[in-house]
């Protein structure tokens, strides 16, 4: 990624090349190195059959917002494994998942992220979930 | 779930319930009790930034298998916990996971699922997990 | 648990009615509803093939410690699912593995633990794991 | 490894160089190239409160199966993250447990072990899990 650029711009950007996200239509609202934050606002085509928040999606907003916390000191990644335990009913206009790296190896990287509520209260947690990420060479 | 109608006309139509499920276009292929196939045709939405099917579809597929899997012997399930590995890109025109139950117990069950190709060798798998789902009382 | 008698004591009575935590002679070191720390004094029948922590016995300490966390406020459980990443070797006179709470449901608890080194930096941490318990009825 | 020696010999060697192998008392039955089975004959010290296989104890055979089928392809490997579902208790007079790769890539390999009893029935598994290892560079 060009440095020149802020971080927060570039993740944008690749953001914007994952078919997936642009259909998400997912934020990136902050990001430094080691912490990004992604927002999405709610759909109905994100529900489950109780209408809320689709376990499915519920993994999806982890996964990238742990996958931006790992490119924002790794640059281009690659998933490897990752797991999500969903806590409690996912309700919310606006959902805020934030990644953060847990460790930074050479040969993999270690990252977390928590799905809650851009209206609610911090430590009131949707899901959580933690991934293995592998630098992919420039 | 309504007993005379076939499982898999009444797993349909639990789909059918799911805005993710529905904007998926995901199809329940077969269905037994305890193992449960489903059919994605692919699409540009569901890709990452390298045209691969996206870490987070992927985990969608996983879960809406394993849950299908788990609701095929138990009825309404949540999810509680599900992991998935990453095991090789994700590239095919229509995209197979099967999930199976590897224990049902009275508070919990424990399904896995893979994913595949239609079209490939049904031993190469993309993608593989492991959920925990558990029953909601009738 | 008798509640006449402190947390801590009556972790360490249960700690001792298991052979494989006399036999690790696992400390219980603190105590508060959520949230227990173990110590374990290292020994060479712990060791790996190079002499650093077996990851059989990283798994056992973040196992006893999220068992314990849930334990401290729900009584007997038993241990239904966890996951261990091993982010460094593991080299201490003293392990120290911390277990806290991240979810306490009716049907499952969810508990989280940490292994470091009593005599390291606090957030210098070996290996993290996230575990669900299941309560059992009294 | 030598490889004019027996997979499983070689397997038996590396086990005796680590001192909880030794403690266990575990044995390597048998090796072939992605599939090793393991055996342990139960002791009191290897017991939770309840007289059941403790939960570290089951995690450390999983570790243990999962790590020697990585090493039966691959050589020298450390243990990244492993999952585990105790889906039964464990009791049995002889455990086995049986590791198998899932995907062995050039960064990193996929093992899953299974956990029963040498007297039971093939199919009533204890516990089943999941693991990633890094190849360590000769």
């Amino acid at each position: 990624m060009d440095d020149a650029i802020p971080l927060v711009e570039r993740l944008r950007t690749v953001s914007e090349l994952a078919g997936f996200n642009r259909w998400l239509e997912v934020k990136v609202a902050t990001a430094t190195a080691g912490e990004v934050e992604i927002h999405l606002a709610n759909r109905p085509e994100f529900g489950q059959y109780s209408g809320f928040l689709h376990a499915a999606v519920v993994a999806g907003l982890i996964e990238i917002a742990s996958g931006f916390a790992a490119a924002s000191v790794a640059g281009n990644v690659i998933m490897s494994q990752f797991s999500v335990r969903c806590l409690r009913p996912a309700v919310a206009d606006i959902f805020v998942a934030r990644g953060t790296i847990e460790r930074q190896g050479r040969q993999q990287i270690f990252a977390k992220a928590t799905l809650g509520a851009l209206e609610g209260e911090k430590d009131r947690l949707f899901a959580a979930g933690e991934a293995i990420l592998l630098p992919v060479g420039a």
